[in-house]
């Protein structure tokens, strides 16, 4: 029973039965294939805009692409200090943008706050030349802390953005989750509360490796094409990739696979926060449980065969769980049930 | 009937099932699988030499990704100039080796020649620093103009890119079917010729989306997964990738999909060179065909609904005919029967 | 007796006692200060027409930042085959734009050709996601053949730009020798001939170390500043630079300068040419003579003192001479007078 | 009475004269001139070891080209958060490296601790692929607050990198005035510390502008004179700026020049700090002065004449007095005299 992370799960079983039926003809690579044009369609109702799409394979591409539309490379991106694009990309924002640099800043369970960005723009983005210029404000949609924007959190965040003519990045590894959690339209949470461009995910979500950068603005996605091919991220075969994007979003089947990892993150977490010496280090909104345990408790886990990481951010014996579209609820009782044994034992 | 490219062909049945079969249960992720471990292991086999293996998703960031390993920004890359690397991957090894420099040099038939090699060595890159530091020779096999280096061929190029401490790159977008052509072990044209690293397709030969660079000298790759990540190709559920690399790699697998596509080549040749006016470009020995024939036959094969790109770097008629691994050979006969009506017709 | 380069030459006297005059009391640093200020408004006058002027200290990041301002990481720059830019600074407009690719281009005696032009734009750079993207056009003037475009041959360069929406940038580190030559205005061979962005230099003919980027258009400018301090070339006391600067183009110094030079290698060439090998390599019109001589003429001329390069690029026994703003009349007669003495010795 | 930045002071007279008596005769371009020698071997008997020096213009360029030589662009730089590389330089580090991360680091009085550093290795720079690598560990002498490591600090420093193989950059700046105030050996807070490369800067301390990237390992140095054409700071008249640096580096100029500015901060400091609501934010140790006045006070100077720079990084009313080589002790008393004054007035 793995709770490592969303990325040591399979498909969904109807994503790869789209890639099956896409292995059928000849179809016109690099993109221009009927699937993408598809992807595109759907995106635009999803968001109820005309979007322009571009798929690539991985989520640190979907990002850093996506940003590299958005700022010159003396530009800064700021964002949360404990962003996927800040610590765990390797510096590929910096490659891809040409060198630009990522300004991290601090916020509570994950999240940027109007106060902490206007700190930053204040004190040392002043515009001057001898700094770099604010460019571009990222936020990841749900948060590395498995918390939630709400839409007026957004809105705020942009509004200062849109003052220093900067523009506004969604990192939506996790968008599906987020959205299902907060049961808004995706508009509310996107360009409606002032989003330029989102980096929006499938694969943790239970597609093989598929993700898109989703531009709500069709001026910013000018040259995307060119940037995307420059990048190593124009997959000739292009059909494999559009076609678990249109399965993925076909309906509310995307926003169906978040909400069972969000019910299976809730449910580990109700049972796990019963117990006496656990504490939850960040509110859980997705699919994500930081929590921490006892050491004997987790020693136990460990040994009965319990797959998970330790969270080294935190205090010691801090652990993080995360639930998938596919996670059996018999695993997540198992886990809860076994944790509680453990911690009477202990006591 | 579509000869367009080799990337308008779908997968070989056994390449998608074995993404099928590895769907099931969960895998580390980032490329700690077993299924990547095996295709390292495969490769070694395959090239009699442990070798570091590193899948990664598109031809373009497999080529730019192995030379940013091979060049510092300050380098220069000696390549020919109509390699795929120069002109059609739109800047990426710029991108991704900090920017380093292309040489492009010419040479017939799509190949480099001691030659012209040693003349930009002496005359142009002398070490003076007010010049690019020679770094990398990189060569295509099969090359783009569908003509194969011979073993003596590439031990001659590198032995003038070790006098000047360059270092090998090979970009094998059709190594199976160059390697189909010659009918030598792998290793014969690669490290034992003297190349340090190659760019071992699968996608146009079978394959959804698996491209692998592999590195004959440790040493070169020690940093290599850092630069995967950073250059976003680590992908998260890579045993979706090298489970494709692992079939293809199966036995003879890679070769036969290769013989047969080579054989289509060949055989589309044979049909079309008899024609009177036709006159074709470069020997065919891999799967391409590079052909001139008569403006109506091209204008009447196209109104019968075959499918093929114009040449425009050559004379006026001249026309690139991919044929793929799972080329039906009746399209074949049904091209040379029509063009061979349409030229008597125009006689 | 010297004649391997302008760089060897020390600084013109008015020059250096503007750099001593200005050491007086504080001034403000990194450029607002009224040197600099002066600076831009005397290329103003001498342009008929407001520009944007940014000194910088060499003349390889006088261009390198130049083509930054014009050129996205995935665009090209199209130039001489012979170019500065290409051959001569190391990488560094690839550094400073990110990865542009620099396509070079054949051209007699070092000028580009609206045909060679055309033709790599139309077989080459297609606009293709595939392809760099053509973004700038850069000749140099004089070129580094010593010739020099005619207005209306810039003209006719800057209309084919212009059809493709690229810039046009000009080297202008021998632009002094140019204006001299052709006798125009400087706007004739400028933005009235298409030019966007020229790099004006100083050094080579009288300053210590300054050069000036110069924008004819304000809106290509506005974030210069930036770039220059990112690039390293916001001098800190810029006083000392732009008061060179300010002597330089104090009334026609500067072209007097030039003309001296120019005079020089007239001088030097109607000497030579009545040798009976000799063979002019190019039309002598700025302060450089490239000459074929007998062997043993060149190595009298070694071994009696002179010194020069050879140009290894053209056929053996090929020399360049340049000759300076300060280039002692005598100097250069007794050159003349030794070679013809050698070559009777030789007949 | 100026008190910005010793960059609006001049230069001092004897290293003026220095420049002019450059200026006769020819002298090899590009930094292969007798001048630069002389320095590079003057320095190395400052330092008590054979060096390799590389003469370059600014500060910027000083400390990004050196620490292009110390970190591949999949680097991390590790410094202090308010270290000028990675707040004052635009960038310039990400643009010379190629896009390496600098990590700023908090720690007080503007200096780096081991626990600083030992933390962010331990937590954050793991090693991991997904991770930037750790590479360099740059550290500032004198700081940007006015004060000075102890040789035993940078010891220690100097070992938690080693410990990671990170090599250890000074950007010395202020050189200078942390010898002269140490009273140490140049050699005791380099390279017998620890530290691989210095930037020895000249400019602020009465050079015109000057700066030199200082080599104690040569190996390190290999392909630095590529690094310094490619990033446009090879100077082709070189001898105008090593006449700079030899002049300042004759006898014990260097430190004299220093000596004088530290003197005038500490008596500016003392009279300072004698008025009730005075408070130093940081022990004055070179030349530069941080303290926080009433605004009454700060409004009566600025009244009067005096020039300063409010330091908006700290409380308000903090201001930033930079005192240089040639500040006139008259005007130092002026300024106390009248802030004396304005307090007394105010109370």
């Amino acid at each position: 029973m793995d709770f490592r992370s969303d990325n040591v799960a399979g498909a969904a079983p109807d994503i790869l039965q789209a890639v099956i039926d896409a292995n059928s003809g000849t179809a016109t690579s690099y993109g221009a294939d009927p699937y993408s044009a598809r992807v595109e369609q759907r995106l635009s109702e999803i968001f109820e805009k005309p979007v322009k799409a571009f798929a690539v394979m991985t989520g640190t591409a979907c990002n850093a692409l996506a940003l590299s539309a958005l700022t010159p490379a003396y530009g800064a991106v700021l964002c949360h200090e404990e962003a996927h694009i800040h610590l765990d990309e390797c510096g590929a924002p910096e490659l891809f943008t040409g060198g630009a640099k990522l300004v991290p800043i601090a916020g509570a369970h994950g999240k940027l706050t109007s106060e902490g960005v206007r700190q930053v723009l204040e004190q040392t983005l002043t515009g001057d030349p001898h700094r770099v210029q604010p460019a571009a404000l990222s936020l990841t949609q749900a948060t590395e802390a498995g918390t939630c924007y709400r839409p007026a959190e957004i809105a705020a965040l942009a509004e200062i953005a849109r003052g220093r003519q900067m523009k506004m990045h969604m990192d939506g590894a996790r968008f599906a989750n987020a959205v299902a959690h907060l049961g808004v339209a995706p508009a509310e949470i996107t360009w409606k509360a002032g989003v330029d461009v989102l980096s929006f995910g499938a694969t943790k979500n239970g597609a093989l490796g598929a993700e898109v950068v989703v531009f709500f603005d069709a001026a910013l996605a000018e040259m995307f094409a060119v940037r995307r091919k420059r990048g190593g991220q124009l997959v000739s075969k292009m059909r494999f990739v559009s076609a678990q994007l249109e399965a993925y979003l076909k309906g509310e089947r995307w926003l169906d696979l978040a909400r069972h990892a969000n019910a299976m993150a809730a449910r580990i977490a109700d049972g796990l926060q019963r117990l006496p010496q656990a504490a939850l280090l960040h509110p859980v909104e997705a699919n994500e449980v930081f929590i921490q345990l006892p050491p004997k408790v987790l020693a136990g886990l460990r040994a009965a065969g319990f797959n998970f990481y330790d969270w080294t951010d935190a205090a010691p014996g801090t652990i993080r769980l995360v639930l998938a579209f596919n996670t059996d609820p018999a695993d997540v009782d198992a886990f809860v049930t076994a944790a509680t044994q453990l911690a009477a034992a202990a006591a």
